[in-house]
């Protein structure tokens, strides 16, 4: 299994704040006998009537020296994580969490806006001050 | 610009046999202020009255550690790379360069299919022995 990132427990504590629970840590898929790790699984009750909301949560803290190699890992993590859980886990949505700086710049700069409109990523904004999440888009 | 892949002169020769003529080395393409550098730029002539056929070439040789890890790799540049070349050079098909093993092993096994049928790239195989390009997909 990969090396946890260093955001992992800050981004833990703020889906719990946010009323979610932890039920994998990580979340293990896999194809064709690959295995492959997702940072965190989670579920939250959203309406009785509508059942369980349930997502997988792949940290990105973006400590790289090169913001666009940071930015071509996550999104290859992201799209072929995204096309396993299509098959396995049609119901769990796939978000990359990364730190509120990296929200505010990276996915709001046009190529972070080009990312989102070719829906090449679902990003989770967090704070790792407070732990807290602060967006989630789309 | 990023140090140049071990098999960088094989592919390029193998185009250049196919009848490719070698146009940029990198192809440099940007979006909002970031530069992103394709290995090579190339073009061919097809037919007279249909014109020029473009194409950008990354090559990957796949030595890492983990296939699972070199392909998040390829693939998150695979598709940040063409959605750029979508918005700033339409006419240019993007392809990643394998060696044969790679091409008759990861990508033709389950998660490798996967990919392709995700549209999640393009890829054209060739033999680092002969300097030959062996396959195109699609």
């Amino acid at each position: 299994m990969p090396a946890k990132d260093i955001y992992h427990d800050s981004v833990r504590n703020a889906l719990v704040k946010d009323g979610w629970m932890i039920t994998h840590d990580p979340l293990r898929i896999s194809w064709g006998g690959r295995d492959m790790y997702i940072d965190l699984g989670a579920e939250r009750l959203i309406a009785a009537e509508r059942g369980e909301q349930k997502i997988a949560v792949e940290v990105k803290s973006f400590v790289g020296d090169s913001v666009v190699a940071d930015l071509e890992k996550a999104i290859g993590q992201f799209v072929l994580y995204r096309a396993v859980l299509a098959e396995r886990d049609p119901d769990r949505k796939l978000y990359l969490a990364v730190p509120k700086d990296i929200l505010q710049n990276v996915f709001a700069e046009p190529l972070g806006e080009l990312l989102m409109k070719n829906h090449l990523a679902q990003v989770m904004g967090f704070d790792p001050q407070t732990d807290e999440i602060i967006k989630w888009i789309p």
